[in-house]
């Protein structure tokens, strides 16, 4: 016998038989329920007023659900619901699921949000002398779940808490295999995450609404391991000089991390005990230290990582000072020196979901290079050095208050700021932007030398380009020039036929495309083409702490990725040297 | 294209297609190989001799399984050979797994063993610059395995250990989920376990070759706690009274296990650290107070435990001296007062697998009744004081040396002790078989009086009964009695209708059975249908240490089961008052 099901809320009409649950039958429609606890009952979001059609006695949890929402009659939960008949439903806004989105600038990258760890209410019915369940194995049956994991601590309080609060109690669980909190009454809606990208220079931190995927705010920090050093190797270099110095760089980065934690969570008045996961995303080395994994074997030939992929780890362990039970998650580094930001990138792009050929530039000191080649994915890496960065730039520095980012050429010179304060130097996109201007001008010549018998170029008051800078400009762009030459020709695509090209990392939306390809760091081609994605990690972290299923899909990601090692490459010197010339291409 | 396997070492013969893999075939034809790798080609444990047909090249591993086992050139891992033609294979009996008995007075309780905990040896491909997978990847390209995890602190040994042993490491894995250790070179065979019965008064302990699924030695020892009180409730009782007592008694008893483990271990000259699992199995009170868990809940009214199912926990974090991160299984607990002591008693006998009605008795201070009737599990307990172990009678004692266990009438009284030694005091069986004695020669009422004007009855030299002995087997032996018949009648059962009786706990085969028909502890039914089974715990313990999937049995097993209170059931203070006298029934 098949009835009729119109959803007249989402213009559907659906056909059933005898005994489908409404919410799998919605759910196959396409209509975007949310089915938070997986259709167990437990989560009271699956609402759906029956409009016309059998409204049986609505059950116990029900009960309290309709209440605490203050939800007619009429409403039933659909994961519960057995069709009967005919109906007609309505499907209120507050039982879907939005999109979250991830990277503002691309449209297809939103996400619906299905945390890790989910939160569910239960009200636990009196303790009979008759029914002899153990306390732990009553929260099970409350929760609907064969087996999970508990703390041993949490399960030595269980019993005070569960009198303390008269039964009710809130269960934290993560990944439907582990409790990692069971607090008294209701604490539904305080399940907080922090989404963090942990970049050799900057931190960066976004306190994240788990269940609704929202972020609420964030905190940037320079990286406190930079007085030991720039960039990844000098870094590197200091952890293996002496054997205090990598626990070292372990602290300066927790302690950064810790601190900005808590002042996103006094700002926002969230306690440090609602905050269940923190998402890490952070290039090899970085990762490396900060969980003090040591890095010899990643510094030194033949230059391996400990680890790529790791199970969620305990936050306290890792030493972030979240709930005591919390899980760190780490982005999976993809090979030894294309780490878990780029995996996050990637994932963050939905690159591998793509029809076409896709380049993703990481431009940082490492600049890392993954092409998308039909079905195939290449990932290398070449050493830029640190000038995108603005450092080894004599008027350089990072992208701060007082960096000249923009620069254009209207006769003389005029140079944007970042927060409009005085000139204090020049950060990566400042410099490419005024080495197109003087290679425009005839000031430097494409082959690099500065055309002035001063051999220096003026751009702003105390601030001067040394003929020794325009050196490191040089050579920064010649290693991704020729690292997208070379992958490029290798892979058998020109730069025609590439579909579009993400550009990631500190340069965000400030880089000036037109003056990148004048200068060569990036090929010619539509502009509509090339796609500014920003802080692709942090993004990535964000999404892989709001919605769990891509966690396996970027860990599934990273093993499928070759690298390609152009150290080990004859040809690539080649190309690096052809590419040291300032000029466009192809 | 069909082919024909011939088996003659096992007399089968096997039709396959083209690409069969030989494992699987042989496996459904019930030959009983060893896949303990699970057909991954890593053990080396499957080999058989290709007598006639194709001979592959055999690959880097096989290769090196067959010189490491001196195997001829004709032989095969088979869960690495594809059928492609005809065959003639020999399957050595090394290649196929030996049934391990687990109660050895039921032969239909052996095992296959499957440990949780498995080795496996690696020989990683030096680290190459060209292929920069991390460590750990490659350990787990190694194993074939997709994820797994891995305490911090052996990742972060990872380096080190790896350069040390040349590439060459055995990994210990638990459950195909946990790295548990990486350890230089080959340690195969070194996985070792320890199976632990944690009775109230009693500890026992086996030492266990995982692998083989064989017991190497054993320890006994008394519970310490004991000197805190002789049972459940006086201990219970003890660890309520002060905030620190629940410590001690945690102290105490885990003390007395690292002791026996130590002793265990000196003596076979085994490293705490080639042990990854301890299993244990014990009372819910027993379990509680050894994890440390509050026993407030359980021995106040509504009496409930806290756990009954509890993951793998850290040995380390219970407390128990083995691989630091090895791992403790507890055995489930079943309800308030039947805990996993009885669960792993029943998986032993395999009560749930048997068809037609049973009952599982543990006669011990708490007297814990199982009935099967039919497809229905059905537990309860009753209290029947200490006197079946010897407590709270006068001349009572454990079942020690020196304990009279057995008590035969020739006219005078003859006993025999434990060891031979001389008489110290009565033990539970030697009490059954007084009360026989002194009942048949009327000097016991059925009504329990002493038929003498001293109320003494002599057993021995300085050993003497008293009425107040006599009054207390009388009400141990009633609450068995009447809660047997009890559960018996309320699920429609006569004594006639029963396939078996089980008999589990201390008395072990030293309980005269026919002594304990004529004073009414057990029904009078046809001897050969009542089977001792001695440390059914202990065989449980050992059961789920060496057979992983044995965990899901008891723990669906203990869900299935249904709890029958007799302290709130009217009915049971009739049948108890009833059973009061010691009469043979039905
Ligand atoms: S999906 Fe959670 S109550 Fe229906
Ligand atoms: S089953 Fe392990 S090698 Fe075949």
């Amino acid at each position: 016998m098949a009835y009729t099901i119109r959803v007249p809320s989402h213009g559907q009409t659906i056909a059933a038989e005898k005994k489908d649950i409404l919410a799998d039958k919605l759910q196959q429609a396409g209509v975007p329920l949310n089915l938070y606890c997986n259709k167990r009952g437990l989560c009271g979001k699956c609402f759906v007023e029956i409009v016309t059609g059998r409204r049986p006695d609505p059950g116990k949890r029900e009960k309290f659900w309709l209440e605490q929402k203050d939800l007619s009659a009429d409403h039933r939960l659909s994961c519960q619901y057995e069709v009967d008949g005919d109906l007609v439903v309505n499907v209120p806004v507050s039982s879907t699921h939005e999109n979250v989105p991830i990277l503002p600038s691309i449209p297809r990258s939103a996400v619906v949000p299905d945390p890790a760890v989910k939160k569910y209410y239960l009200e636990l019915p009196k303790a009979e002398i008759s029914s002899p369940d153990s306390l732990f194995e009553r929260i099970l049956t409350g929760l609907g779940a064969k087996s999970l994991k508990i703390p041993m601590e949490t399960l030595k309080e269980l019993g005070h808490t569960l009198k303390e609060a008269g039964q009710k109690v809130t269960v934290t669980v993560h990944r439907e295999s582990q409790v990692l909190a069971v607090e008294p009454g209701n604490t539904l809606g305080q399940n907080f995450g922090l989404a963090v990208d942990v970049g050799t220079t900057t931190l960066v931190m976004e306190l994240v609404d788990v269940e609704s995927g929202r972020t609420l705010d964030m905190e940037a920090a320079l990286n406190s391991q930079s007085r030991r050093g720039a960039d990844v190797i000098s870094r590197l270099t200091y952890a293996l000089a002496e054997a205090k110095n990598a626990a070292e760089l372990r602290e300066l980065v927790l302690e950064t991390l810790n601190q900005m934690a808590r002042r996103l969570l006094l700002r926002n008045r969230i306690s440090p005990a609602s905050v269940y996961e923190v998402v890490v995303s952070g290039n090899t080395a970085m990762s490396h230290l900060l969980l003090g994994v040591p890095v010899e074997t990643l510094a030194r030939a033949p230059f391996h990582a400990v680890f790529s992929r790791l199970p969620g780890l305990n936050a306290r362990e890792v030493g972030l000072s979240i709930h005591p039970h919390g899980v760190a998650y780490f982005a999976p580094n993809i090979k030894s020196f294309v780490g878990g930001d780029i995996a996050s990138g990637l994932l963050a792009v939905r690159l591998a979901d793509r029809s076409g050929h896709f380049l993703f530039l990481d431009l940082g000191t490492n600049g890392e290079i993954v092409l998308k080649a039909g079905e195939e994915l290449i990932a290398t890496s070449t050493a830029a050095g640190p000038a995108f960065e603005g450092m080894n730039i004599s008027c350089g520095m990072p992208a701060l208050p007082g960096a000249i980012y923009r620069a254009e050429d209207s006769g003389s010179i005029q140079t944007s700021t970042i927060g409009g304060s005085p000139a204090q130097g020049v950060c990566g996109t400042g410099l490419i932007d005024l080495m197109a201007i003087f290679l425009a001008r005839g000031e430097i010549a494409p082959g690099g030398a500065i055309q002035k018998p001063t051999k220096k170029l003026p751009v702003a008051a105390g601030i001067v380009l040394t003929q020794d800078d325009v050196r490191q400009m040089q050579l920064a762009c010649a290693a991704i020039k020729g690292g997208i030459r070379l992958m490029l020709r290798a892979n058998g695509l020109s730069v025609e036929m590439l579909d579009g090209v993400f550009i990631a990392g500190a340069f965000g939306s400030y880089l000036n495309i037109r003056n990148s390809m004048a200068i060569g760091l990036l090929p010619r081609m539509d502009e509509r083409r090339v796609m500014f994605i920003g802080n692709a990690s942090l993004a990535g972290a964000r999404l892989l702490l709001v919605a769990k299923e891509k966690r396996e899909e970027v860990e599934t990601l990273v093993q499928r990725i070759r690298y390609v090692s152009l150290a080990s490459d004859r040809e690539f010197q080649d190309y690096f040297i052809q590419a040291l010339e300032f000029a466009g291409w192809p």
